[in-house]
């Protein structure tokens, strides 16, 4: 998507190095961060320098490239399994991540050419998945259609366009007028942040409101829908996401407005029968207690705003079941996950 | 309560002069300010030095007190309803805040002392109903029981002991092992910072948790109950109260977890029929925008967390439906709210 004009990946990765945009320093500060090693690019995955399921799979498939690339010839196999393993250890909910990492991983056992084509082939599937996505989605919206949505699914987190907010921005770009609930989304404030940030650069009308109000706005019959992005899939469609995603479908469904996810098919893991198989990451209670943000300097800087003598718990991710999504805009379509339906499409 | 081994309330009154604990500065910070005008009274209301529904009706009592004892001669009729109007103005989803100023309004009507002794009154009916509600409540309390609560329901608010959060302290203080989770309620904190701050002071075990998280703690059937405070409620049981807490109480009932209000019979508001006379205050988008905090170095500060090219919205409350609510601890008894009910137990 354009940035100041110029058009830009969230990833991308030329001659051996990963260049990816400093999310943490959005919207405040645009900055592209050069990895030459693929320890770098697994801390850029865990310290959330980048995030979004399509494009930490894009960032760990480079990395597994990068390890392949710079193996040492003698100790080449054992090199990139620790490799693997390590990348593969930076975001436990991530499907993407495993899918991109085993991909590059067994292409990397053939040759080191092959690593890398693999991976700048998994950034391109996303980039045509939400593609994709955008216009099996943008068929729900009609015009003057008022959307919610969480945390932050668009280009930044699926290296273009997005997946929860490619129908978005291709619904605007179609002449629709729409309008968009941005919850801040607590506590790494993606949506505050970075959907914000997207919406105006592609100018779509948006207000961002506390992950509190979103069922304040429900009530009053100011959402149409709610569509949000996914980190992992089960076979039975349930959906983990963003924490605060579960609460999002609970309230659409008490106000029976519908709720879909987008997600490329990558996202689904069929390995796990339902949301109960799918670990969830518990991040540092220092996310909750001092947020970060720019002082009037300019600077960033974080404040406390937890009693200091307090415990801090953070799940970083929830499971909205099956049955509260409306359902799953994919690459193929609009489906009702269901394990046959998914390996079906996944095999096609 | 205690405060560092000695009793406080949160508001006060002595010789005209109103002091009141600077909930803004808490828990980093124990100040007491002073006013000793009805002006200065009425602008730590709206400014939001205290808050909670209790707190803020004595507060205004006292302030319309303060209007009565430096009102002139000359003017005194004039000059009190002026102040009056004044008063009112300062929150006004707050049903307390109306009662108490219509209570010392009448009383300043009769005479100045009245009008002091009327306000004292009120502030030690609030007391007194805290006491109550706290023994009503932990009844429903059994040994071992997980609590959620959202925003400040505790002494703070309600000029001591608290209400969502007397039947806890109560519960403790008989020896039940009780654990609560706390929504630090964005947009102003005052989940992590003020009932976190009470808690660690009763040393009751607790953790501090995003607003987003809520659902996720039910769905692993980690929370027994919710309870909250309410800031006017309905003659149908539709209960205004912080925003999100219509979230939380929609997540409660699709996990069937009992959600309690617990509110003095003040709150309730039976000139409304329904939630949907009760107007719902929208604050300024800086609380959102801008969070606020401690530095390293111990300075209050804000940081900007939000896109700056982006509208904010911030309603500060929610009506939360009758239905969804298991019932009402009040200071006689906890009830189903309905509006016939509610008129007898006002009258006794």
């Amino acid at each position: 998507m354009q940035v100041n004009g110029k058009h830009y990946r969230a990833v991308w990765m030329k001659n051996g190095t990963v260049y990816a945009i400093d999310q943490t320093k959005l919207p405040f500060r645009f900055d592209v961060f050069e990895s030459g090693d693929y320890k770098t690019t697994s801390n850029i995955i865990n310290s959330m320098l980048i995030r979004g399921a399509g494009t930490i799979g894009a960032v760990a498939g480079y990395a597994m490239a990068q390890a392949s690339k710079n193996a040492p010839k003698k100790d080449y196999e054992s090199y990139i399994y620790n490799a693997r393993t390590l990348i593969e250890s930076t975001r436990p909910t991530a499907q993407d991540l495993w899918q991109a990492v085993e991909r590059v991983y067994k292409a990397a056992l053939s040759s080191r050419e092959k690593a890398v084509k693999t991976a700048h082939l998994i950034a391109d599937e996303y980039v045509r998945a939400a593609i994709k996505i955008g216009e099996e989605g943008e068929k729900l919206i009609e015009n003057e259609t008022r959307i919610l949505t969480h945390c932050n699914a668009g280009w930044l987190a699926l290296v273009d366009y997005g997946s929860a907010l490619s129908p978005l921005f291709l619904a605007n770009k179609n002449g629709k007028n729409i309008f968009v609930y941005v919850d801040e989304t607590r506590p790494r404030n993606q949506g505050a942040l970075l959907t914000a940030f997207e919406l105006s650069n592609e100018g779509i009308a948006h207000s961002v409101i506390t992950d509190n109000a979103a069922a304040f706005y429900m009530a009053e019959k100011k959402v149409d829908m709610v569509i949000t992005g996914a980190d992992r899939i089960a076979a039975n469609g349930d959906v983990a996401n963003k924490i605060g995603t579960l609460e999002k479908a609970i309230a659409a469904r008490y106000f029976d407005i519908p709720f879909y996810v987008a997600a490329p098919l990558s996202t689904f893991d069929t390995a796990s029968a339902s949301g109960k198989e799918i670990p969830i990451e518990h991040r540092s209670e220092m996310e909750v207690r001092k947020v970060r943000g720019i002082d009037d300097d300019g600077e960033f800087m974080r404040v406390e705003t937890v009693n200091p003598n307090s415990q801090v718990s953070n799940p970083a991710f929830d499971i909205t079941p099956s049955k509260l999504i409306s359902g799953i805009i994919t690459e193929k379509g609009i489906i009702k996950a269901n394990s046959s339906e998914i390996s079906v499409l996944q095999e096609d």
